[in-house]
């Protein structure tokens, strides 16, 4: 299965130009499944909620049309994060695009900072079928609680993915490797880099984004800076060996019965 | 508070004179808390079940009253891996010593590889107060599950001491930096080095022993080898700011409502 992503850096607020962008950096592509970053067509540092509403998107709508139109051409299914208006609600959500349209709709579970004050939090955990290979998906500060990526593994999930905007520099890029290992699954993180200002306040986005083995072995990482897209070839049976010896397997040998939550 | 740890290589059934080098590093020491390896004074790799029983201990018994005696003498509170012999049993287990003598043990939840063959596993996580600082303790393969570390910080644990036999090189070090960091508690993990033969199989053991901050920064770590006892002044009350943005708490932020385990 070749599994990939896109590192890209929106102009924040342009969603024409950023969907155009990104039409052009995949429309040939070779691959199974491709995560896109979190909010790459509207960009992340809202002002306020109106602004906010303004950028959100139905689903379906013109982000899904768009990568739905290239899944249809190239056979690629697509993560990709995106501000989803829902019954006058915002969520902050990784959708799941086939070439028969977007399948499911992950909403971001644990919010960020002022994602507080513009979004709804999501309530559930899901794994997808996706050429028989289960999927789950995660979005940017997800990854600081083992718990979600825990209840995807345990859910069946093989490959996890998990579009990101991230901001404190190094932190995802060890947890996500930890999530893996201590799940043996592999990870897809897709992370935006560049920067927004407003206010005379700067988000700077780290980029790094990773692929991650089952072994907790990175696969391949990206520069802090730079657009890349890319796509590398693993077996997904790799994420159904649970074991790490013999005799110790990462599920067997958890104490449920001892631990708290 | 002066928390600190000794990297030490111990001889592999020489018993007393692994005690006798462990008094001579510390018998001197000005410190409140300092943790040893797991298995500091029988060594860890073991051929049979019977050469473990033979090198087993009480709780009380020669090292924890050898410890005793250094506590009384400097104050300094210790959490060492013990050979625990217990109503015909034996574990892996890590003891907490106070000048009064061993005030409490915690046994190993999750046994690594052959242990399964050699020791009973603990059931039971718990903290203990110490000088107004709640402690809490793993033992080495511990760190990979990360539950563990979230019951005691759930228990209320600020510090977690975590004697440690690591085989898996750069694995621990990462782990314990991201338990560290998704709780917020300061993290010991007291490593040995040096190797052990036994039948043509060689286990070489990887030092870099470390302390973590609650922001997930690495305080010291050692070297790969070589002796080392490092201290240093830690203000627990970071551990108990579980806040990593004015609006994000790592534990109010768990959606446990939604969590599987």
């Amino acid at each position: 299965m070749k599994i990939g992503y896109l590192q890209f850096n929106p102009d924040f607020g342009k969603t024409d130009k950023n969907r155009e962008q990104i039409q052009n950096k995949l429309e040939n592509i070779k691959a199974d499944i491709v995560v896109l970053p979190e909010l790459p067509v509207s960009g992340y540092f809202f002002s306020t909620k109106k602004e906010a509403e303004i950028l959100a998107e139905p689903i379906p709508g013109p982000t899904t049309n768009m990568l739905q139109k290239i899944s249809l051409k190239t056979g690629t299914y697509f993560v990709s994060g995106i501000l989803e208006k829902s019954n006058g609600n915002l969520y902050n959500s990784a959708v799941l695009i086939s070439p028969e349209g977007p399948i499911s709709t992950y909403r971001k579970t644990h919010l960020f900072y002022k994602e507080k004050e513009f979004f709804q939090p999501g309530n559930d955990y899901f794994i997808v079928d996706i050429k028989g290979v289960k999927i789950g998906m995660l979005v940017c500060f997800d990854h600081l609680f083992p718990e979600a990526a825990r209840t995807l593994a345990l859910m069946g999930a093989q490959i996890i993915c998990h579009p990101s905007n991230l901001v404190l520099p190094e932190i995802a890029q060890q947890t996500t490797r930890v999530r893996a290992l201590e799940n043996r699954v592999f990870w897809i993180m897709a992370n935006r880099y560049g920067s927004e200002t407003k206010k005379g306040k700067t988000n700077t986005y780290t980029g790094k984004s990773q692929i991650i083995a089952p072994n907790g072995k990175i696969i391949h990482q990206s520069s802090a800076e730079g657009d890349e897209l890319y796509i590398t070839e693993i077996d997904p049976e790799d994420a159904l060996k649970k074991n790490i010896t013999e005799l110790n397997n990462v599920f067997e040998d958890r104490r449920t019965d001892i631990y708290i939550n």
